[in-house]
C-alpha cells in the first residue's frame, strides 16, 4: 500500500487533516486502532474556536455544525457568590460555537466516507519506521496480517498514548510536564442548560463548570479527589455539591435529572518539543495536553493541522518546503500561549492543598480585575475565542 | 497637647496626609520615632503613579517634582535574550513619574515647615489609646518626658513595624502574608542609566532590574539568595552579575562605578484587614507590603491617603461620615488589585528554587504574550502606571 501522507490516529486532528489534503488533491490513509464506534462513543469537549470553526468550513464539513451549533459571545464567571459576564462578540468581535467534538468527528467520518477517503479501523500494533529517512513508512495488524503503508510523510495524530510521539528518540525529544492534584468528576444529563452560557464557578468548595452540548444536553463538572471514583458519586450528591458551588440564582434554577454518563478525568499540562522529526509531524494530543479548563484540547489540535496542512500544501503544490520546516517552530509558538491559558484557568478556578489564606485572595484579586479592567476582559476573549493562526 | 489628627509616622504618608488636611484646614500633629536626617537617609523606589503626581500637586508640593521629575511613558521587559517596550503613553495616554522617595519626603517637610506644621521627631515610645471610644489619645516620650496628644482620630502611617496594627485586636486583625525564597540586592552609583526607561529582565540566572534616581545616578537590583550579605559582593562581583542578566545590548552599553549604597532587602506581601477599628486608620506599609517588583510601595501608600484624606475632608467640611465608615472597604479593595500586580510581576520575572521546566515555559509564555498582545499590554499599562482611585 502506498499514500502520500500517512496519518496515524483517526480522531478529529486525523480525520481533519485527511479531508483538509483532500479538498488540495493530496492522498492520504488515516489508520485508527479502535472501531469507528469506539471513537465516536468518547465523551469530549464541545466548544470550538473561530479558527477550528473555520477549519471545518474549509474542509466542507460545517453544515451540519453551522444548522445545529451554538453561538455563544460570551461566558460567565462566578467567585465569592457574584456572578460576572465576558462579552467577547462586545468586546473584540467573536464568538465561539458550542458543537461536540463527537458530533465533529462523526461529521468528518462522513466526509472521508462521501470522498471515498481510506480510512482503516481496527489496525493493531501501528509502527512507524525510517522516519529520518526519505522513504517512510507504517506496518500494522489488521485482519490477523501484517500490512505496510509507504508513504512520503507520517502524521502523528495519535493521541497522548499513541506510538508516534515515542518513535522520536529520547535524546531529541524534550518534554514538559505538570500534573494538578484534583480531578473534574463530569457528567451528561438530558436536562436543559442552566444557563445559555458556560458558568465558570470558583467557589469555596472547588471548582465547577456548567456546560452544554444543546437544549436538551447538559454537561457538568466538579473538581474532585484524585482518588475519588464516579462509583462514589451518586446522581444526587453530585446535584447537591454542584448547587453549593454556583450562584445562588443557578443554583435555584438548576434543572437536575439522571446521568446518562459519568467519569472522573485527570488533569495535565504536557508539551513535546519538538513537534517534527524527520518526516514525522505531531499534532494535537499526541505532542501536547492541556486541562480542560478553557475548552482548549480540541482547539490546540485543530491549530497544529492548520499549520501542518499548510505545510502538505505548500510542499506538494508550490514545491515550497518552508511551511514543513517551520511547522514545530509555528505551531509551538500558538501551542505555549494556550498552554498558558488553560493553566492560568486552572490556577485562578480552582481549589489547590497546598493554598495559604494570601493565594486564596491572589485569585479573587485576579477575578475582580478582570470584572473590573476591560484590557483584562479583552486579552481573555481573545485567548478564549482563539488567538490567530 | 490637642490635634484633630494625630498621626504615627513621619514618612511620606503621614506627611503628606498632614499636608492634605492642612489645605482644607484640618489639624494634625505628626509623631516620627527617628530623626529627619535618619528619615532623608531611607532608599527607596523612585517611580510614582499618576494619582500619587496628582495627590502630590494637590498638596501643593509638586512644583520640583514636575522640575526635576523625569516622565516614563514605556517600560522594558527582557526575558530569553530578547527585549519588548510597552508603551504606557501611546497603549492608555498615561505615564509614569520618576521622582525619589527621598526627594518626596524632603518636598513635604519643607512645605510643612513652611506651612508651620507640628512634625515631632525623635518619639520613642508612641503608643495610641482608646481607640474604641470618642476620645482617643496617644502617648509618646520625647526629651526625657511623657507627653500625651489628645485627637479626635489616630493615622497609623508607622510603617510595618509601628505601634499602630499592633494596637488593633488580634481578634479582629486578620493578616495574609505571602514571603518569597529570594531577596533584592540593590546598589545605587553615580553613574548615568543604562537606558531611558526601567528595564524588568526575567533571566536563567535571576531577575534583574534597571533603573535610576536621575541622569546620573542609577539603581540597580539583582536577585540573590536570602542568605547572602552585602559584604558578600563586591561592587565587580554585582556588575558582573548584573551584566549576565540583561540583554547584551544593554551589558554592552553598561556604565560601572563604585557603589554608594548596596543593601539587601527581603521580598514579601502582607495585607492586614480591616484598616480601621474604632477612630484609628492604618495607611501605607502599617497595613500592607509588596514586594518592590513593579514599584507599587509609596504609591499604594498614596492612594490610601487619598481615601483617607476624603474620608477627614467630608468628616470635617461637610459633616459627612461616610468617607471614614467606607475607608477600610475602599483602600483594601484597591490594595488587593495593587498586591495581585506585584504578586503577578515577581511571580514572572524571578527565578524560585522549587520551579520545574514547564513552570519556567510558563513564564515565558506569559512574557510572549504580553509582548504579542495589545489588550494584555493594556492591562498592564493600566495596573502600572496605577488603577483609577
Amino acid at each position: 500500500m502506498r499514500t502520500q501522507v500517512a496519518i496515524i490516529g483517526g480522531g478529529p486532528s486525523g480525520l481533519l487533516l485527511a479531508q483538509l489534503l483532500h479538498t488540495r488533491g493530496i492522498d492520504s490513509v488515516v489508520l485508527e486502532r479502535r472501531s469507528r464506534d469506539y471513537v465516536l462513543s468518547r465523551i469530549r469537549a464541545g466548544v470550538l474556536e473561530t479558527g477550528m470553526v473555520d477549519l471545518m468550513t474549509r474542509a466542507g464539513v460545517g453544515e451540519r455544525m453551522q444548522r445545529e451549533g451554538f453561538i455563544h459571545d460570551g461566558t460567565q464567571f462566578a467567585y465569592d457568590g457574584q456572578m460576572f459576564r465576558i462579552d467577547f462578540a462586545d468586546l473584540i468581535g467573536k464568538t465561539v460555537m458550542v458543537y461536540g467534538q463527537t458530533e465533529v468527528t462523526r461529521d468528518l467520518y462522513d466526509a472521508r466516507e462521501a470522498a471515498g477517503g481510506v480510512v482503516l479501523h481496527d489496525c493493531s500494533g501501528v509502527t512507524p519506521h525510517d522516519l529520518d529517512t526519505d522513504a517512510p513508512f507504517v506496518t500494522f495488524l489488521r485482519d490477523g496480517a501484517v500490512h505496510r503503508l509507504d508513504c512520503d510523510f507520517v502524521a502523528g495524530c495519535d493521541g497522548f498514548h499513541g506510538p508516534s510521539r515515542q518513535a522520536i528518540p529520547t535524546d531529541v525529544r524534550r518534554e514538559y510536564e505538570r500534573t494538578y492534584p484534583f480531578g473534574w468528576l463530569g457528567i451528561l444529563s438530558e436536562t436543559p442548560p442552566v444557563d445559555d452560557e458556560l458558568i465558570y464557578a470558583n467557589s469555596d468548595r472547588g471548582f465547577a463548570l456548567c456546560s452544554m452540548r444543546n437544549a436538551n444536553l447538559s454537561r457538568y463538572y466538579i473538581q474532585c479527589d484524585l482518588s475519588d471514583s464516579p462509583d462514589d458519586w451518586t446522581d444526587d450528591a453530585f446535584w447537591d455539591e454542584l448547587r453549593r458551588r454556583i450562584p445562588e440564582d443557578a443554583a435555584d434554577s438548576l434543572v437536575t435529572g439522571p446521568s446518562i454518563e459519568k467519569s472522573i478525568a485527570p488533569l495535565r499540562s504536557f508539551v513535546c518539543e519538538p513537534m517534527r522529526w524527520g518526516r514525522l509531524f505531531l499534532a494535537g494530543d499526541a505532542a501536547h495536553i492541556v486541562p480542560p479548563t478553557g475548552a482548549k484540547g480540541l482547539n490546540t489540535a485543530a491549530s497544529d493541522i492548520h499549520y501542518l496542512f499548510d505545510g502538505f500544501d505548500r510542499h506538494y503544490n508550490q514545491g515550497d518546503a518552508e511551511g514543513l520546516d517551520r511547522y514545530s517552530e509555528r505551531a509551538l509558538a500558538r501551542i505555549w500561549k494556550t498552554q498558558r491559558f488553560s493553566w492560568w484557568m486552572t490556577s485562578q478556578l480552582h481549589r489547590f492543598p497546598d493554598q495559604s489564606a494570601f493565594d486564596l485572595k491572589m485569585q479573587q484579586a485576579e477575578l475582580a480585575f478582570l470584572r473590573d479592567n476591560t484590557a483584562a476582559q479583552k486579552a481573555l476573549a481573545e485567548a478564549y475565542t482563539g488567538m490567530p493562526y
